[in-house]
Order: structure tokens, then C-alpha cells, then sequence
């Protein structure tokens, strides 16, 4: 077994190192509120304040004001909740959705059950070649009865940053549509317009929290069909047994985030430019396919097989990925490097870099060094 | 605070204190199997290994053939998953589904929901006056358009037991029809037919386990419709990232209640012997609800209201609910205390106990002498 702190860790897009003082504050909590925060006896109005305050702590932290917590197991039930239960509930106003073609596959996913099982109807808007949404092609895309538009805030392949306040604008003359987006690779990593969304999704294991933590922020206004029907927790909106200390730990990972959002993003800016002067400088190896985010450096491999190359770097005890983590058994080829524009052949050999506050020049130095000679090496 | 340890608590089917070994086993894991097991680098690997050595112990824990286990945040979502992935999956086979009266709110709610908003109809079978289904009144409801049949094992509120395997005998002449159960109040309490039942939910929180660990165990070739649609984990039927440290902390729980179930059941039936005596000799103050299990004991006061009397009882730190923790927020009566036959006024004054291993005779008399006096001392 390779132990995590011999590793040079670089795939911090599908998972980060949970930070020791958030875990800490998960075993806390644990041996401590044990009990079912639905109880009425005294332990059990504790767990129940503990985990309101949580709630509210997060809200804090991001700054909405309008805006209720649900918490869920994470990113992908948050964005199910959101795209499924808008629509599913609110189908008589309009059938028509809007999102993009590079979003995560828990989004997309939704999306496509719900046109095949549900009668829905779903555009899915291009991007540009640097992965980005022009919001004249949402504007062309609204319908009369368009009443969801889902569109990412940082995509997890490529790291492409959409315009959410340009878009949250211009969906202001649209009342009637709701605008959701999965920020989870953006929270606690870049400023975002959270005031301005209808609803926004995230989990906690990107952000050195704990997997299976999660949550939908959204409108009070906003109502949803709930996927998990049941004892009525949260609001009527996601039934189960409340997990208190998972919601403790997710504030704390949240807080710890973005008090150095700043301090970490010009850390990460310099080496994700040193890693990006390197491929650049290398045009005849690799290609680029990201742009404007340091926390992603995503590049293609030009003459060797990305895969291998992934294999061979593991092997030397250094870790990214080859396509997204989140799909890498099922896809070969990333859908989301095709929607740029490049060939098959690109989208195939794809190396994604994704860096957290952890990592340090001297890895990504390491990195480069190891790279060039397992490029030198493969035949 | 009341600390956790200084209290009386039988609240056990609301939720269990954490089993230490199950938590050190959950931290140990969180800290060097970190890595995301959809990567396909080495701690990817490493990691989802580890996942599908948990997944398999908890089929060879639970004796199952021909089965394959769907991780999950707890029963609620597998009972969600379990209901309503079937019955949107197969709904062009038939529209008819049956449950009972006395489910628990995850499963209840989950067949309300197929009513109103997706044109299914179900059947809620009654209960005789030990809170049991007649099996006869099963074969009755089946009708030709039936898909489904979901009757839990062990009843949450009153401890009733459920005849499954007379159940899914019945149902063998109905190869149509798939028999789900909830069995989270049974699962390493009693001995359950397993391998006779298509579809089976359970969450590790009532079993000394953790929160937002559970399992939905289903035969194979049973198709659902996911609810949480993305990255295609547990064999597409429930997306988002795995939780590792979860699942290992699951199957270390069930292999630490399994292998105690005899004994336990054996001390747990001499203290609730002893409290079942107690209630029945004051059928002046009380009116016993439960029947054949021993890990919950529910009564009705009939001279003082219940709300009171267990709110006295955690102010002088002994835990115990008054109908469900599941729904105690909202729901004033207990639904299933009423479907015994009972009165509004029995219904509305119940008062469940629930034990767990952690529990001993001392501390059900010192339960039954505090009982006393706070019956004697309100007024």
C-alpha cells in the first residue's frame, strides 16, 4: 500500500486530504451529539440546536441572505435535488430546460433521465474553445417555456470559469426561470456570485471536508419535489436521519476554506503558472486545454498514450488523473476537452493536474521532471 | 450539555451511540485510503478495493446469493430508491403497488409521492392488534397490475415482527412481483430470510454504526431507476462520489451486531421482560403496545399525558420518545399505535423504549422507579 503522505497528491479535483481539524471536528461531535437530532429529549435538542447552528454558520460564511440550506450526502444528490425536483415539480409551467454540454455527470445525468423517463425537454449549450458559456447562446436558447437553466460555476476538467453574474443578469428578465449552478469546484477556491443564484450545490470532500457531506443552498421561495420522501427532515426537502456531525464538519471545512481563499489562490497561481509555462514551453509534447484557473491544469499528451502515461506517474508515486475521476471506469474519451473543440485524439489523452493549498512548487517540479522522463522512456 | 455517558439512554431505535471500534475503523480508513475510488491511480485502486472487500463482506455477513448491495446515506434513501426506482421503472408493467399501514415515514411518504405525482396507486394493508400483517389480507390486495410489494421486517414504533418468510412464499407464486423490506430495526437484532426477499434497505446509525451509512440489497437482475443520476458508482444505480471510510465502518457494524445477535437477544429479553411485567402490572397507569421483540417496548399512559412524562423523564437524564424521533417534529399521534385499534387518546400518549446490548437491568429499574415518581408527582 502506498501511504497517502509519501504521494505526491495532484488529483485534489476528486478528492482532497480531509483537513485533521475538520475530522476532528467530526469525532467530536460524533461522541458528543449522538443522538437523532429529531428526538425530543434533551440530547437530542442539543444535536438539534448543534446542527442549526451549523446550518447557519454556512450561510454566514457565503453571504446569502434569502437563501435555506438542505443538506445532502454531497454534490451529486444536491445537484439531483435541484435539476430533478425543480423540474419534476414545477413540469406544468413549462418543459423546457437549459444547461451546458461540458457540466459534471451528475448534472447531465439528471438531466438526460429526465428527458427519457419524464418528457422533459433539454438544451444543452456549447462552449468556446477556452470552455466557456457565451450568454447570447443561453439567451437564444430561452423558450417560452424554458423554467430551469443549470450551469456550472468551475468545470472539474478543465477548470473553465463561467460568467454567473453575466448570466444571473441577464435571467433577471426572466422571472419564471430558476438558475441553478454546481459551484462545487469553486467554492472555498474563487469568489462567486452566490447572492445572485436560485440555487447552488456542493460537497464537502473537495474542499477538505468529509465525503458524503453536502449541501443545496437555495430561494426559501424556491420549492422542489424531494427525492427522499420520509420523516420530513430539512425542511420537507430531504428526508433521513440528520448526520450532525457531518454538518459540523462541513462548516468547519467551508470556514477554513474561505478565510484563505485569497492567501491560497495566489499560492496555487504560481505554481499552476510554472506547470502551465512548462507545457506551453513543450508544444511539441502537449497541448493545453486550460486556461484561466489554477486550481486545474489540464493538457494532452501528443505522443504518448494519456493513460499510460497516468499509470506510469502513479507508479512513480505522483497523482493526477486521465479524464475525470467521477466517470474515469465508463469514458475514454473526455466530452468535456471534445466540447473545446479538439479532436478525438485530444480528448483521449487528457492529464488533469488539480492542486489544493497542499501542494507545493517543489512537487510540481517533481512533477515536470518525472513527466519528461516517463515521456522519454515510453515507446 | 448532558455528556453522553452520564445518561439513561433508551432511545436505541431513534439512533445508537457509535460503536468505538466502528469509528477507529471509519478514522483509520479516512486517513489512508483517501483517495477517490473512481481514479484510477494506485490509492484509486487501493481504495476502491477496499470498497468492494466491505461490499462483499456485508453479502457474506447477511448469507445472501444472489444479491449485489447499492451503498447508500441510510435507509431512507435505499427505501426511496428501493420504491421508487422500481415503480418508475416498471410502471408500463403495472401501476399497483402494496405497503402497509404502519411503515415508517421513508417508506409511507415514498408511496405517497408515486400517488400524487406520478398516477401510481397503492394499496395500505391494515395490521391486527399486535401490529403484524395477515398475510391472507396480502394475497387479497394483489391484483394483476401489482409490481411491488414493500412490508417492513420490524416495525419502528411498537417492535412488531413481520412475517417475511410466509410473505415471500406467497409472493413466489407471483413472479411478477417484486418483495422489498425495510429491515432497519431488525437487521443483527433478530433472524430475517434474507435470501427470500428481492429488495432489502437498511442504515448503520441503528445498529451502532455511523450516520449516513446504509445499504439498499437487492437480487441482481432487479432493474431501478436511479434516483441520484451522475458518475455511474454502484453499478449505475447510485451516483456520486463513494465513501470508503463509510462503507468499511458499515461492514465492520453489521459483523459486530451479527455476531452477537443470539446473545444479545437473549440479555436484552430478560430487561425487557422485566419492564413488560412492570407495565402490565400498573394497567392502571399504562397500556402495553408491544408484543414479541424485545428491543422495543412502547406503552401508552393513561393518566398523564406522554409528551410530559418523557420530557420529566430526559430532564432527570433518562432518554426515551415519544412516538417516532423520525417524525416527532410533526406528528402529534402515532399512526401506528392507531392502526393497532387503539384510541386517539392511547395514540397520542405512547412511550417507546429501546434497547440496545449497552442497556442493563439496573437501568430499567432505576427507568421504572423515576417513571413512577414523575407519574406520581404531576399532576
Amino acid at each position: 500500500m502506498i501511504v497517502a503522505n509519501r504521494i505526491i497528491y495532484l488529483d485534489n479535483a476528486a478528492t482532497t486530504k480531509v483537513n485533521p481539524e475538520v475530522l476532528d471536528s467530526f469525532n467530536k461531535t460524533k461522541n458528543l451529539y449522538f443522538a437523532n437530532p429529531g428526538s425530543i429529549h434533551i440530547p437530542g435538542q442539543e444535536a438539534s440546536r448543534l446542527l442549526e447552528k451549523a446550518r447557519e454558520q454556512i450561510l454566514n460564511t457565503l453571504g446569502v441572505r434569502d437563501h435555506e440550506l438542505v443538506f445532502t450526502s454531497g454534490a451529486t444528490e444536491a445537484n439531483n435535488l435541484a435539476i430533478k425536483g425543480y423540474a419534476l415539480k414545477h413540469q406544468n409551467r413549462g418543459k423546457h430546460l437549459i444547461t451546458t454540454n461540458i457540466e459534471h455527470p451528475a448534472v447531465l445525468e439528471a438531466f438526460k433521465q429526465l428527458e427519457q423517463y419524464f418528457g422533459l425537454e433539454v438544451t444543452y449549450l456549447p462552449v468556446n474553445k477556452n470552455g466557456v458559456v457565451d450568454v447570447n447562446d443561453l439567451k437564444a436558447a430561452i423558450r417560452k417555456d424554458t423554467i430551469l437553466v443549470s450551469i456550472m460555476a468551475v468545470n472539474n476538467e478543465v477548470g473553465s470559469i463561467n460568467p454567473l453574474h453575466e448570466i444571473a443578469n441577464l435571467l433577471k428578465s426572466y422571472p419564471l426561470i430558476a438558475f441553478h449552478s454546481d459551484v462545487t469546484q469553486g467554492l472555498g477556491k474563487i469568489e462567486l456570485p452566490y447572492n445572485e443564484l436560485d440555487m447552488f450545490s456542493f460537497s464537502g470532500h473537495k474542499i477538505h471536508g468529509l465525503n458524503s457531506s453536502g449541501a443545496l443552498i437555495k430561494r426559501k421561495k424556491i420549492e422542489l419535489l424531494p427525492l427522499l420522501s420520509g420523516g420530513g427532515q430539512e425542511n420537507n426537502l430531504r428526508s433521513g436521519t440528520n448526520d450532525v456531525a457531518l454538518a459540523v464538519s462541513l462548516a468547519k471545512a467551508i470556514r477554513l476554506e474561505n478565510s484563505k481563499i485569497r492567501e491560497n489562490y495566489v499560492k496555487i497561481s504560481e505554481i499552476a503558472a510554472f506547470l502551465k509555462n512548462y507545457i506551453a514551453s513543450r508544444n511539441d509534447l502537449y497541448e493545453l486545454n486550460s486556461f484561466d484557473n489554477p486550481y486545474i491544469i489540464n493538457f494532452s499528451t501528443l505522443t504518448k498514450k494519456a493513460s499510460v502515461v497516468v499509470e506510469a506517474l502513479s507508479s512513480r508515486g505522483i497523482m493526477v488523473s486521465s479524464v475525470s475521476a467521477c466517470h474515469a471506469k465508463e469514458e475514454p474519451i473526455s466530452y468535456v476537452v471534445k466540447a473545446l473543440g479538439k479532436s478525438d485524439n485530444l480528448a483521449h489523452n487528457t492529464v488533469r493536474v488539480s492542486l489544493s493549498y497542499e501542494n507545493s512548487l517543489d512537487e510540481i517540479k517533481e512533477f515536470i521532471s518525472v513527466l519528461e522522463n516517463i515521456i522519454k522512456e515510453l515507446k
